[in-house]
């Protein structure tokens, strides 16, 4: 049994390295609801460890009737909150036509599950050079998932962040089936960095800290976190998120795991 | 046991009418090729009974080295062809910014199984008045799907055909798994037309003709099927294509069971 | 497209034939609950047309404190029932020890789909001779379900029909998603005949009707109806269970679109 | 987020407590081919630190034809082999009529994932007092797998170990999906221990190590790992077995992680 695992490209996000021996952690809640949610929602995710700020401008839903997203109106205050905390921002792109709103104001690209097959939006993301966060889709194959990061690459961008977020299967009891398999595959046999989003997944709170350190044992690089200052008051996907505290508290033990496994929690200067 | 079949809503495309007592039938190859493919293609395809032409111009394929369909050079041989045969035209759109060139040479948007979940593209679709022949996610539950049609409707769109085309299981003997009880479900609780794909729900040739005559018996209202002049020599699909003899075959097997249950294949004045 | 259409085995079960031109019925109650609801069901069974009869003796419930069938007490009132209506009856096995109870007063052993990975019961079963109907498990490839025919037939036993039920997959409308291009490719590439069961596929009484006549135009040679005199007092599986008049409406239909297919209702003399 | 994690139930297998704090390790070759190869096979995983010895006695295959194991003559195999080596013996039952040939010389019965619905199966299982270890079908929701357990539990037996071994999804990169959210699941919202089998549930020896970490870190109170002397020339499932060099390996590295999280390996007097 020779180890078979590639060595991994580092994308790097202002100081942050993804893809380097230190796991990142990307967190803050599903939308972005108001400037004093938002600030409320990336300083406790800053305290408690987090590296990345993540935050909804636009959002695809499965009812029509169901809140979108704030929209263009979230852009002002993603720009000031990123501004005022120094973190760099993850937000999902939804349509091929926002790059140009988007792309001076966030630092990652995030392709959510629904969109891995929009192949025109990905060609578009691979004109740019902001790294992608490109979620599998709940229903692909993980070929599929990798043709689909080389339609960014072969358009001109290596900058590809694989995030596994639950595959979609008969078992009701979780949201989504967490697919871990397909993490230690990818690592093995792909250069890409890949995280994992536990929040999705499970769809549910309490699993949200055996699957964290589940992913970093299985070779995740790093891993997104749904996080909301008050989880009940969320506006969207509440039922999985988790408070400030929680995340301080599950980010102490992906450290002590990590720390056995060599793959230490990332230090900013 | 009550029947609780709501009563369809009758989308009109020139002639055609879908969701009538008569069963239509669309046609065609996967890819528009040339002119000279498309024209032999839609001959034999009016000529074995289709009301309506099918033929991609833009393509979404899973690899990005697979021939992606000729593009814009394909809308010059589409509106040509449509114009000589006199058969309205189907098409995928891939992009919400294709409407434009579209608009005036297809008559039904095609939204494949990958763009089900693109909301954009849906509500863009929904600001114009040509049918959309809305096709199911091969990972969407029959909710989601309803719930995708509405995006197109609550944004003044009211022509939606709703297309079944195979849901994504464990079973590899198909390239995917026709969910005709879906058909039998839609058609009881929702207005809308639905019709099945049975070409890309099987992959198969030999199961093209035993699928058509099953979804008429569930209830649909009508049929897509791929054709393609010279099978073998197709770029994209032609495993699944049948040729003109083989539909006009299928489809007079079609005619003879839906005599039987009153759904008759639609005779044009 | 050459027609690669197996002949098909005929199975003889009194004067019965499954395999043949014409299409057989099963019809019955999922349990045998006593001698008064079985014969009531029973006779209406065989009022609204069909072959044969079904009743569960015993049950195999995902619930351990769920009714399990009445049993043993149950043969004596089997055995009465089918020789007051002279009618054949299919029941389920469980278990290899219930053989030597049931061999003499059931007609055909039905292999329910949680057993048909059950080889050593499958085993069995090969060493008699009584036709077996073998459901295919609803997490079993139609390569799987050939393979556990096999089992029943290298053993000595020939007589096997197939039974298409419904496999698990993500959608949650029906209970479960009848898989007719299965029971289409079997009849392509098996010789053995094949039967679907739209009421546990299907877990709908809405949804009966439709699937029989989808089953059918298929290439189904018969069909496994749940059917219970008052469907809304059965101990169990009532909610998709239908009643006499329910089946005989729906055998008329199935009738009509039989012969419009070359498949008529099997007449007995 | 309170911890809701319910206390587990410990189960004795000689001097080897399956659901304590630390982790139990069993290990072996699929069948018992010989009492040369399951010697060599048992001393190689006693050597790498398993505590109890896994071996095939009766095996369920899809093929008819496959090696179906060597059946009764493999007992005396067995047999010898524990003694010789001193280890508790686990080895599958696939018919209730294999208990009494079986009882006295093996230390746990294992339930494979075919026969997980075998209800009568494991209601004689639970007549016994043998701990059970009882794999989840490939197609069981947690609820079903749990209501198995309590087939077992209520005739009588509390003694049940639950093993994960992969669900049947779309993904085909692995041989199964490894579902270790369920596993964080049952801990939960059970009393029962639950181990993983990574060998099965992906089906690639060099998933096994990423896969063993990931399930003590989502919660595993041991691990089932397939293993063979030489692997090239196991007989059945040669694709995922490791020798005992990889095992120990394998087994240095579980023993890290889980002293970070408190789940140390167990340690024999």
């Amino acid at each position: 049994m020779r180890s078979m695992t590639k060595s991994t490209r580092q994308i790097q996000i202002g100081q942050v390295t993804i893809g380097g021996p230190a796991i990142a952690i990307i967190a803050g809640p599903c939308s972005i609801e108001s400037e004093a949610q938002f600030l409320e929602a990336a300083s406790q995710a800053k305290k408690a460890g987090a590296h990345l700020l993540r935050g909804g401008i636009y959002k695809l839903r499965t009812h029509p009737q169901s809140f979108q997203g704030l929209g263009d109106p979230a852009l002002a205050i993603a720009e000031s909150v990123r501004k005022k905390l120094g973190m760099p921002l993850v937000s999902e792109i939804t349509d091929p036509r926002q790059i140009e709103g988007m792309i001076s104001i966030i630092d990652v690209f995030q392709v959510g599950t629904r969109n891995m097959y929009n192949y025109p939006l990905l060609k578009e993301l691979g004109k740019t050079s902001k790294p992608v966060l490109l979620k599998r889709s709940f229903s692909a194959s993980i070929e599929e998932w990798l043709l689909a990061a080389e339609y960014i690459e072969s358009s001109g961008n290596p900058n590809v962040i694989l995030c596994e977020r639950g595959i979609r299967t008969f078992e009701r009891a979780t949201r989504n089936t967490l697919d871990l398999s397909a993490v230690a595959f990818v690592k093995q046999h792909s250069t890409l960095p890949v995280i994992v989003d536990p929040s999705h997944a499970t769809g549910r709170r309490d699993l949200i800290e055996p699957m964290s350190l589940a992913a970093i044992a299985a070779g995740a690089d790093g891993l997104l976190i749904e996080m909301h200052p008050n989880a009940a008051a969320s506006l969207s996907d509440g039922h999985q998120a988790i408070d400030g505290e929680d995340l301080a508290r599950i980010l102490s033990r992906v450290e002590k795991l990590g720390q056995a496994i060599d793959r230490p929690i990332l230090r900013l200067a």
